[in-house]
């Protein structure tokens, strides 16, 4: 029926007629004559509706916004001056012969282009919010990133096997969205949280290459970046080391970024999980931003000034400086939002030195807290950092983890300030890299246990194998992130595919082998049948397309997502059931009143 | 680190050297000499371990099933007469230098070439079952279909948008899998039946061309072939009529057959229900059974054999015959048999009538019957059915729904027998058809009331919009299914694109405004908005899969798939969870000594 979409028409079918279907963006009486912008998933073009053909004429007065069209008609060029160089049809116009209205439309309850809608508004009319070209084009990039992804892992030999979404509850990690079992009284089916135990039985089974776009399900409280439901592009492979995995799948969000957004990514960086807290303190370092830690901790130790010396000399604190360069320009004012800011963090508080004259020392300083540190201090803060006249020098001292998080944070706050842009401390661009080299464990002090960073399936580095039962804080991990611009966009490691080691992980993290067995038995038998070595990474396919789109919110990448509050405000979803479907599946309401 | 695959190892390779990552299928020693049969996902190749590499050779005499092997050597031929056909590595083999033990594996709990495995043996021990060429071959199929599909559909111009997982309750059709909400005290999400309401909505939303490869759930009893998840390929698009969309999808088929399976599918055949119906009682007829159906309903009106004219006379009755060419020579026994087979379709009897000298009429004729029957109704008979000597005619009479499911399944047991295979009446190919011209809604005689045939969203024929009203059971709808040798593939329809269709349709069905509102009010909303024509088609991956596979059942192409009584012997889902849970989830078990 229709010879081209509407955002397809160009100069190349002039003179020719076409048949489109669209809706009607926007309708204009000008001197006479109808003027349609006609809108498909491809864009707009406009339609010229002539009073000399009446009919046709007839049907485009009755026309609203978001009527629904037939348009046949000839192509043919726009006057001059009148084109419109943002749109592929922006030098054509279509001249109408025929127009049929396929379908009316009642007033929409706002106007397609308004920018100012709450989410709330657009969530509840998600349909018509879906017809925007703004949500067109990100859901069709969505798409062309998945289609890319599955394109090149096909020709890399992987292979999509589907993993059930009924599957067991294990609660470890996150909460499970749990599923009552209607055949078995009593019993529950979980959602996966991801695919992780059934793709290592994939290679287990001898798949080799394994991939799948998945969706997998947490039931925890909120945040901007996150749903209750997101997709994982779920990535195994048999045989490969940690370098190799990188490897192969650097090169598919290469050919993504390249056949998706037509996007070179510059070479990966890589940065081992220590270098990276080291120099940034965070393990998604943005590396847009132009700004490096400066280590201070052991220039402090001998300083008379507690705020430093203390977290300088206990075991697990840090102190460290973030020179700002410029940053001399900083008013008052400035800094002490600065201040605020970081308490969210935890710091308590944030020491700052302005660089007035370098050269006097001391007394080209301007601070509140030169005065406690002796001149060595001094003379070692202003060498490390390098700092030159005009500049700021930021300090964070306390435990590692605030001092990390607060002046990390404040690193990425500062380079994205219009001050940080106007002072060249941000460079617009993609910034990929590699974290590698995660530790093993953490320590939690509270629960006086090991934790895995990771997952305990992830397997130590060759020849830490021990320092599991002697040090664990020591025992390095085969697990590595890919970062982009300070966002985490897939986490990955090798894995355990021998069952003594995964025992001795099962036992430094505390899990005794029977509950490691009722938990993961079915894992650890498989194990046993010459599992091979294998590995793989997860990305986090919502996440990919926010940042390739630059979409304010995941939401904006998701055809039909939760809110906040984990509802769906398009068909009202969680709702209550009927109280037959419960009794079938031998479950009640705690609460009765409240349904 | 793997050069190739073992399976692809080939004379192409002769005199090389490789690198090869696999399992020991089986281990044989012979005249000193010990042959490895490793495999891969790709197949086997005959590994060769002399005793002149004593390192190598002590490394393989420890070899056991199962056992994960790195394996270098250099290919070369096979001695004359030991080349094995069968294989793509059956002209070579591979000369070890070096052999390494990846992982060693306990012996396991079966033999994988063991045909005889139960099926709770082989769903226990899944990732050995996996292991079995059989089922590496049939997942391997059921992605290269998936990604055949993808490919196709995406060159058509279709979108893949992800639908929810999480969504609403609508307690029509089958039972829904509810999940509980934390957020909301009282409330529950369901899991999607299929994504019919989110695919008419993005269509409303101009997507275009949608299509999913997704799982859907059904809380149902199990049959063989059902699934409380299964997966399937969802598609929708605007603007095109009926056969418009069963061209596009057919040739998705088409190709997928052509690329995944080196087949080419032959022309469709079409039918509309009612003459499947007719002539095959079945509105997925296969038809590479070489029977038919002969109407006989008209000619028993005026027997005086009330088990004929009784239905004959009866609205709603059909007297139907089926010539079984050379069934003459069928024993009583195997009549009797297939009696006891009808019953199971609710057929009181089948009578019969063995054509022994069709030139002699009546006298010609052995039955139990033909005396109650008039000569004009047995010149009937033997004209309509064109039957021979030493044919065999079964008869159906009864309700027609009681006929077309006897004498149906009849006709396909028959023609699948060895008697049916010896006599030329099955021929062993591929028969796709669409079955087309559906009838909207089928009366409910105990309920009273008219059911959806397709689904309440399915647009009546152009026409027939006032027969909704008039007369329901006249009402045809554009809805088509595609058949394939007696498998549903796939079903579809054009979709109701205005609202007050669709309310006529919902009046026709009982379902007053304000239920519809409650249940689908977000669809009639989105309806006003110049919603687009539309229709699409939902087919089976597992079943198109099982198909093509030639498997025994659908559990043969899903990785790890549930029993019949729904459950997962692999990990043991569903199960207990912790009070804490379920606390969380304001719900309560009804039994909780079940627990």
């Amino acid at each position: 029926m229709r010879t081209t979409y509407c955002g397809l028409v160009s100069e190349t079918l002039m003179d020719q007629t076409v048949t489109l279907m669209g809706w009607a963006h926007r309708r204009r009486d000008h001197g006479g004559v109808i003027f349609i912008d006609l809108r498909d998933r491809e864009g707009l073009v406009q339609i010229v509706c002539d009073p000399d053909r009446p009919e046709m004429f007839k049907a485009a007065e009755g026309v609203r916004n978001e009527f629904c069209l037939k348009v046949v008609g000839k192509v043919r060029a726009r006057p001059a001056g009148t084109e419109n160089t943002n749109l592929t049809s922006g030098k054509i116009e279509v001249l109408a012969y025929e127009l049929e209205v396929l379908n009316a439309s009642v007033t929409p309850p706002f106007q397609l282009d308004d920018d100012n809608l709450s989410e709330t508004v657009r969530l509840t009319h998600r349909v018509l919010d879906l017809r925007r070209p703004m949500m067109q084009k990100n859901l069709m990039l969505r798409y062309r990133v998945a289609m890319e992804v599955r394109k090149y892992l096909d020709e890399q030999g992987f292979v999509d096997i589907e993993t059930p979404m009924l599957t067991k509850s294990t609660p470890e990690g996150a909460r499970d969205y749990l599923v009552p079992s209607r055949v078995h009284d009593g019993m529950f089916f979980a959602l996966p949280q991801s695919p992780q135990l059934f793709k290592q039985l994939l290679m287990v089974a001898g798949f080799d290459r394994y991939y799948q776009i998945t969706k997998c399900f947490r039931d925890e409280d909120l945040r901007a970046d996150r749903q209750p439901e997101f997709t994982q592009i779920d990535i195994e492979t048999s045989f490969l080391d940690e370098a190799e995995i990188r490897a192969i799948t650097e090169g598919m969000v290469r050919t993504v970024f390249r056949k998706a957004l037509g996007v070179e990514l510059p070479v990966y960086g890589e940065l081992t999980y220590a270098e990276a807290m080291h120099r940034y303190g965070s393990d998604k370092p943005d590396l847009r931003v132009k700004l490096e830690f400066t280590e201070m901790t052991d220039v402090m130790k001998t300083v008379d000034f507690k705020v430093f010396a203390g977290p300088a000399t206990s075991k697990g604190g840090r102190v460290a400086a973030l020179r700002v360069p410029g940053g001399g320009e900083m008013s008052r004012s400035e800094i002490d939002a600065y201040t605020e800011f970081v308490k969210i963090y935890g710091a308590k508080g944030l020491a700052w030195i302005k660089v007035n004259d370098a050269g006097k020392g001391r007394d080209g300083l301007q601070s509140p807290i030169v005065k406690n540190l002796h001149d060595a201090a001094i003379a070692e803060i202003l060498a490390r950092t390098g700092a030159c006249n005009g500049d700021l020098i930021f300090f964070g001292a306390d435990k590692a983890k605030v001092v990390n998080d607060a002046l990390g944070a404040l690193r990425v706050k500062i380079g994205h300030s219009e001050f940080g842009r106007n002072h060249g401390l941000f460079e617009d661009k993609w910034a990929p890299l590699w974290v590698v080299d995660f530790p093993m464990f953490e320590h939690d002090d509270e629960a006086g246990r090991w934790n895995a960073v990771h997952h305990p399936f992830t397997a130590p580095k060759d020849g830490h194998e021990d320092l599991m039962d002697t040090d664990p804080g020591a025992c390095i991990a085969k697990a590595y992130d890919m970062v982009l611009n300070g966002w985490e966009l897939g986490g990955g490691s090798v894995r355990i595919h021998r069952a003594e080691v995964q025992s001795k992980v099962f036992k430094a993290l505390n899990i005794s082998a029977e509950d490691a067995k009722v938990k993961f038995g079915f894992l650890l038998d498989a194990l046993q049948y010459g599992a091979p070595p294998h590995g793989g990474l997860a990305f986090g396919l919502d996440r990919l397309v926010t940042l390739m789109t630059k979409a304010e919110s995941i939401r904006d990448v998701i055809a039909f997502p939760k809110t906040q509050r984990a509802q769906c405000l398009l068909t009202g979803a969680p709702s209550n059931v009927d109280e037959a479907q419960l009794r079938e599946l031998h479950i009640r309401l705690r609460n009765p009143a409240q349904a």
